[in-house]
């Protein structure tokens, strides 16, 4: 099955019957794809101010009305419950599983949060000829907890967790423009060059996702990353929460090209 | 007194003692000024995702904790009730009276949205030598009641208002391309050229503000205004709601330069 060339519908049609619950890194070439979190309406306010504080990790794309399992604007007819391959389900912080479907956990206070996914940029990164590391090797992104505070709002507060890809110096500048025109899915990196300055202290050993190799002369480059809310949801620790699991994400009917400015 | 070169702390002074009690525009020249719209903590919510729905419309600069009348991002120190010339005070959606103080009015219950203000790009249209009407014929910029629908969100809903200044054809695509660069103060036009099509019936009645002359081959292009969320709460009759008078604006600490992408 050619899964790189499907609609996003059909896409999500295999994902809902579960006949695909893999990794959607690579599905439906062109499309933006979505992180997750959800909810419940009493946690629904401070955590859209947390995003509206903190638009680099958290670039919504969309919010749910409240109980609804419905998108309207980047995936209409998509189930926000059933058409992500591998979702997790936390509660008071602690994550208790993962599961395909979460129909049968479904609540009428939940509020779903769409946002933003670095697969966007990269693939125009790609197309630009700015290499992507971890891609070329076949693995998942580096990901790393820095120091820095994201603006707090209500019980959500905590550190930014940034992405990271190593880059020939002449290609930082096309990565930081390219980036850059792109603020709902990350935007421009937040730091390039030495991790200590943002509190990495060895940038071979990850705190999610895997390590990459660095070559002598690049420079890494770190990008505010979606598992910044993720993070912050563990921390705050609310009553249940429902996220993606790491790669499995909610593919748009979105083109990547239209995320630009 | 030279309102123009004194610095955006110095202006909130001025006004909050009452020394001050004029329009803005033209203060503090380089510094952002902000629309504020007002609402008690049980319309937040749905007032934040309208602005997340709409963000040219309303392009949140800073949102308040929960009674606060502090600011701590674009104008650490000012005092939301005092700081701004002239306010509106609304009840169930109807307009009670102009003020130069709300300290009388607040509740620990209110929650302030700051929202990105046209006069950031204008200063920038401006100094790319693209010609602005309202400002050479010393009027408010005419303002519209379109036939485009905001995407609602809870209880928040209606049209969207946009501002205009006819432009010589040679200079429209800059003011695009100046504006399309400051997403935080409306970002580029929704519409260039014929008015009937986005529900203008006489471009010479705006529905706020003042008529400007149109000259002979100039297009007029309109851009989204930060009336519309004051037009909305017109709509969505909350107990009570404090605006910014039009023209009075909070001047914070941020650069307009600083506001582009």
């Amino acid at each position: 099955m050619d899964y790189v060339h499907i609609s996003p519908r059909e896409a999500r049609r295999l994902i809902r019957e579960g006949a695909y619950t893999a990794q959607t890194s690579g599905m439906c070439a062109g499309y933006a794809q979505a992180n997750l979190a959800v909810l419940p309406a009493e946690y629904a306010y401070d955590f859209l101010l947390f995003t509206q504080r903190n638009p680099k990790s958290c670039p919504v794309l969309e919010v749910s009305d409240r109980g609804s399992r419905q998108l309207t604007l980047i995936a209409p007819g998509a189930d926000i419950a059933r058409d992500i391959p591998k979702y997790r389900l936390y509660r008071e912080g602690v994550l208790e599983g993962e599961y395909t479907d979460m129909s049968a956990f479904w609540q009428d206070d939940l509020v779903s949060f769409l946002i933003g996914c670095s697969f966007s940029f990269e693939s125009e990164l790609l197309a630009a000829e700015v290499s992507v590391r971890h891609i070329e090797e076949n693995r998942n992104v580096p990901m790393y907890v820095t120091n820095i505070e994201c603006v707090p709002a209500g019980i959500f507060h905590g550190k930014m967790v940034v992405s990271m890809r190593p880059l020939p110096p002449e290609q930082v500048i096309r990565a930081v423009t390219i980036t850059a025109s792109m603020p709902r899915v990350h935007g421009a990196p937040v730091h390039i060059g030495d991790p200590a300055l943002i509190g990495i202290r060895d940038i071979d050993k990850p705190d999610f996702g895997d390590r990459v190799t660095i070559r002598s002369g690049e420079i890494p480059v770190f990008w505010a990353c979606g598992v910044t809310p993720q993070s912050v949801i563990k921390t705050a620790k609310p009553r249940i929460a429902i996220t993606h699991a790491p790669g499995h994400m909610l593919i748009t009917d979105v083109k990547n090209t239209a995320l630009k400015n």
